[in-house]
């Protein structure tokens, strides 16, 4: 399952990057304690509502600007989840003759 | 401040009813509580990642598009409230003068 606070982590922590600022310098500005932040970065913390916008306020951005990254991500990621669960495999009968052809 | 669980349970609210489902039927295929459901979409409640994953998929909704909807109302709202504080406001003196008048 594709889980939406990994890709908000990641656009978040690219975002902060992008503008050369530190965890200690957005969390100060976003009221927010360090380690909370850099573990909604690194996705194993959801964001609430409240905590989302006051990053996103301290990094200047939209929230609107930070969902539709989200969503691009998504989409990008469903796609290739796509791809590959439409992948051929092999069907179980030319494996039971594969495995024949080699005993013989 | 906007919150995005707002936005996002008025998507999932708006999704839902347009397919004519009821919450029972959506929290059964989700294997979501009711309750939960319910209060995710009144904006309640943060949706965890898994839990807005199984929602979506009980759907049959991409998360993209869901994310992708949400921004759109976030990008109307945030438009919304630029206007709002951008409206000229009646100078303190102009009021001061009109009270004096008022009196006089």
């Amino acid at each position: 399952m594709i889980l939406v606070r990994r890709l908000l982590g990641d656009v978040l922590r690219q975002q902060r990057l992008s503008q050369g600022r530190t965890l200690r310098d957005v969390s100060a500005e976003a009221r927010v304690s360090l380690g909370y932040i850099s573990e909604i970065e690194r996705g194993q913390k959801e964001a609430s509502s409240e905590c989302l916008g006051a990053i996103c306020s301290a990094l200047d951005l939209p929230l609107s600007v930070v969902m539709s990254e989200v969503s691009g991500e998504l989409a990008r990621e469903e796609a290739a989840l796509a791809r590959l669960t439409s992948l051929p495999t092999p069907a179980l009968s030319n494996v039971r003759a594969d495995v024949t052809n080699v005993a013989a």
